[in-house]
């Protein structure tokens, strides 16, 4: 039937969705979230070089006649930027651990999953399609030869149609499923890292 | 006498350890600053590139039958990271004009300041301590041949000697305050950009 029909074309361009499009998205995510991390530690490694020569120059001006405090205070503000990069560099942390590598994993293990998964669901809804079309011919020409069986047969058409209808129904339920749980891992996991971050600036 | 002396090795080497050490100390500082300038851009860029792929994900979760909400916190999480970045540039723009850019014409007019300054020192302090000797020399003269001008003479000598030694001390105290001023800039400038770092955070 028309219905069927839709049902089935919308199953498996969710699959196709997820499979050409989310996938390589989320693979593409974790090879710019490796270089903003490698940007990071780039900068990470800049602060730590500028204010070790901020704590040079605070040692010479304790060493001086004139400038004690003031060297005193220089060295403060270097180590107060340790402490802050110290902080940034549990971000980061987060960052790669729950988030890169986890998104990492997934997708690998997911091109495996939804291909199989979308396989098996043609294959199923074939034999299923296959196993109606030859009730429904059986159907046909029992009713040519007035068979007394028709009312039967009729039943077990309907039966068919009615499960297959229910089973297409609930395969494109799960992939819709699979979709979504894959756009909430995402928001979830940048959500959580956002949190990080936040806690982080409000102890400054 | 030992404590002029002492008071002339003072001044030149105050003025020496500002050529020395705090103007290559400086110009230092404004190279490495420059370099943790340019990791600071590499992230941000780094940054924006990975939020655009979060919006693009976040349009195409816009577009599915199954995740228009996660969609649309996607699409906010790339907005709020735009935010956040333009703040940080001022941050950086600040360090840029206010600090590197303020430390590099200093230094530059500083090494010739500080050279001429410490000519000019030597000079004077030879022109005086010639003279001295001069008037020494003459009471010297004049105390063998019992002159009757010989108290006028001393009196001249110690006039002298008392110039010198308020010159030499004033001129020390010149120089340490030309040193302190230096270390105070640093200071003060740094101290800015941490209170310009502190608003922006307390505004996340």
């Amino acid at each position: 039937s028309l219905e069927m029909d839709l049902c089935y074309r919308s199953t498996i361009s969710i699959y196709k969705s997820i499979l050409e499009q989310f996938n390589p998205a989320l693979e593409n995510l974790v090879y710019l979230g490796n270089n903003y991390l490698r940007a990071f530690h780039a900068l990470s490694k800049a602060a730590e070089v500028y204010f070790k020569a901020i704590e040079k120059i605070g040692e010479q001006a304790l060493q001086s006649s004139t400038s004690h405090v003031l060297g005193e205070i220089l060295m403060q503000m270097s180590d107060t930027q340790r402490l802050l990069s110290s902080d940034l560099e549990v971000v980061a942390q987060t960052f790669h651990v729950d988030l890169l590598q986890h998104m990492e994993k997934n997708t690998k293990m997911d091109v495996q999953f939804i291909t199989e998964s979308q396989k098996q669901y043609e294959l199923e809804y074939q034999r299923r399609a296959t196993n109606l079309d030859k009730c429904m011919a059986e159907l046909w020409r029992m009713e040519r030869v007035r068979d007394k069986n028709v009312r039967e047969m009729k039943e077990n058409v309907m039966r068919l149609r009615s499960e297959m209808q229910a089973f297409v129904s609930e395969s494109q339920r799960e992939a819709e499923l699979e979709e979504k749980r894959r756009y909430r891992f995402l928001a979830e996991k940048h959500q959580m890292l956002y949190n990080t971050l936040l806690q982080f600036y409000s102890r400054v």
